[in-house]
């Protein structure tokens, strides 16, 4: 039993905040990793929408959703998370009952590609209002590629001036480990 | 559902770690709030051992053992956490599972008398060695007093230079709440 590692305390706060037939966002299809498993926490009649820019994440994505069975689940767009608001069916403004960023670069891909401070900032403005009331959105920030350090102070000074009265936020980190990834979990609180 | 909360994230970590027949150091006995979750949680074959140096905190720690029937499994110290190595029985030596401090005043008390950060890193230093292999010590740290940001630095400092092959060791804070309290836990790997 250890102390809880970042990507299973991501995922733990995300899973008390899903349910049969909910809707979510993957911002940061990648690999496929969040979104199978968001995929697969929202059961057959849920959904979800994931987001990438790179063809490589999208095809990954794909594959690894039909591999298990669910890619009828998933809507995937070749687009920036800070397009989401333009490119998400209306009917899901409000609905959203979890959002996950995994920010960075695609594990096994091009390292030059990374998320950056100002888009991401731009999505969370855009994404958290279309969370549901009680609806959880996570953001995995890590800090050792270059602009790394900066997008995850945008991502902190951003989430501390969130009004404790419409949000909860937190932050989890492990202490003794250089560049080790944290999350920060934003729950909707009405 | 929430995010969770700072004092349970804490006690959470400390439970995991708990066992019938466990050893615990409570080095804030306070109003006895987590002495008494210690010694329900070792059973009546384990062990706690409380600290705190106000007479008014160990007569409040007494008075609630012994309304829940668990007095016989808690010794108290009205000493200094700082000298804890002491005091301690020298068989408990590597065999303490869990350390709880809970920093700053006691809740309805002199709020002159607070832990400090001087006081609270010696007995960390002590404390430490005394856990178990996979032992836990959680720390929660108050910014709201005079001393507090002070002594939560310092706690942080320490705890960032714990060798990373001996201890993990995580953050966990609310983001958006002014002198929220954090904690920290510590982990014995081995």
């Amino acid at each position: 039993m250890s102390l809880p590692a970042i990507l299973p305390f991501a995922q733990e706060q995300i899973r008390k905040s899903l349910f049969d037939g909910a809707i979510a966002v993957d911002a940061t299809a990648g690999n496929g990793h969040d979104t199978l498993f968001l995929a697969k926490a929202v059961g057959a009649s849920g959904h979800v929408y994931s987001f990438d820019i790179q063809q490589e994440a999208l095809e990954r994505t794909h594959l690894r959703l039909h591999s298990e069975g669910v890619g009828a689940r998933v809507t995937l767009y070749r687009k920036g998370h800070q397009f989401m608001r333009e490119v998400l069916p209306e009917q899901v403004y409000g609905r959203v009952a979890a959002m996950m960023f995994n920010l960075g670069y695609l594990p096994r891909g091009d390292r030059q590609v990374t998320t950056r401070a100002e888009s991401t900032i731009t999505a969370l403005e855009q994404g958290l209002p279309l969370l549901a009331p009680y609806g959880v959105c996570t953001l995995v920030l890590y800090t050792g590629h270059p602009g790394g350090e900066k997008e995850a102070d945008a991502v902190l000074a951003f989430t501390k001036q969130l009004d404790p009265k419409q949000y909860d936020a937190a932050w989890y980190q492990m202490l003794n480990r250089n560049h080790a990834p944290s999350v920060v979990a934003i729950k909707k609180v009405r």
